[in-house]
């Protein structure tokens, strides 16, 4: 069974996103996916941006988050994010947060697609085959 | 057999947590949930200011939100927190936010209780005590 | 010379809106700025919401604030706003941040009144005889 | 007269950064700011991390930024920063944020060196020293 794709990418933590523990305060983990997220779709030829502006929306309908290790102020990130499920309407992101070998946490977001109306709708169709590369397969 | 007591908290959208699907960004929900947490905390007499004054830290180790509807600038909210398990070390709060009668939101996150030391730690016996009315029976 | 109306809110630090300083991150003192704007604006009767669905937006052209002593987790903080100009098109908020009788932070900022085509235009007349006796005479 | 050393640094706005009126929210800036510091640090040679290691802090007394064109989600910023002031305890930081040639933000932030018994305390020798290039001279 072959690996899915996975988009890869960097980031530094900001001081603001630091809180009084010392470490990064754990919503940030939910903005560093959503910019992983942003960067799949531009892979996929799709800036989430442009789909936006076509009149779709991919909401999110569910967000999960383990925090496995923290994460401190400066620290090189790397965010992974693939598909777990690409269906007609919805979509399941997957995504890992690692420094260096360690992952720091996993978790998950599922996504909606809505239409202009703001009803649930399918999507497109071009949008669909590009992404299915990064859906990993189910394990058997 | 009997509900389990809630915290029950109201706060107003902020316009600064609207994106620009002029919906409350989801990350929100988790500082929502925060602010009630630390108010159930408060209810049991412990501000969650002095518990990390006497060095103990609750660190959340999962979170988890469903998206029912989107909340808007300037909504009122109700937060409702109490707990699903009360363990040793391990706290697992839920949540449900709400408009009026509507649920928009509904959630968990689990903490753990570690020590000055940065180890896993019993939760003090005087704070769990105080803590045994919010849990919730799970149903048989 | 009469002082201006103010307008007082109370509220209470989030976690999140610590760093690792073990502060209040000084960027959080904008958003409650904001939030003392919006109840200025309710105190008028025109709730921020309603001008905006009305057409109108009130955008923020310049912020200032200057940080006097830290804010911390848990805090309850008063935020006293009023106006130092009231002009055709421009509104010039004042902030005090206060917890107890310290002053910890001081501030301002400046908007703009924009049309639904995103130029400017004179803030509704209705509204502005409102905010009169919030301005703040100069001293002579 | 020579024109001042700048540190200049690229981000992308994040979906999270905006608000409902389709811009990013204006508090938002003041991160952007404190990203751009953080790297002209660096450049010196002295990540504000270890500056912290070693006890010292740069707080935050004064911010300030001019809002001239919204910045968008998913736009390229352009972040450029120097030094208006390096004194013995205070330091000034310029911002101007660009997106392509378009000045879209202007602002400045001032800072204060605290010992680790937080009292103003001159920035280490070492430090300033590395900063010099970085000072805007006054024009006359």
């Amino acid at each position: 069974m072959d690996s899915p794709l996975k988009t890869i990418i960097s980031l530094r933590v900001r001081y603001g996103e630091t809180d009084q523990m010392g470490i990064v305060h754990h919503v940030n983990y939910l903005h560093y996916f959503e910019v992983a997220r942003t960067e799949l779709l531009r892979e996929c030829g799709f800036s989430y941006k442009s789909i936006e502006e076509k009149g779709y929306l991919l909401v999110v309908t569910e967000s999960q988050c383990r925090y496995l290790k923290p994460a401190r102020y400066d620290d090189e990130l790397r965010v992974e994010t693939w598909l777990s499920l690409l269906g007609n309407v919805r979509i399941h992101f997957q995504y890992r947060i690692l420094r260096g070998e360690e992952v720091l946490a996993k978790g998950y977001t599922k996504l909606g697609c809505i239409s202009p109306e703001r009803v649930p709708t399918a999507i497109p169709e071009e949008l669909r085959e590009k992404m299915k590369p990064y859906v990993e397969e189910p394990s058997s």
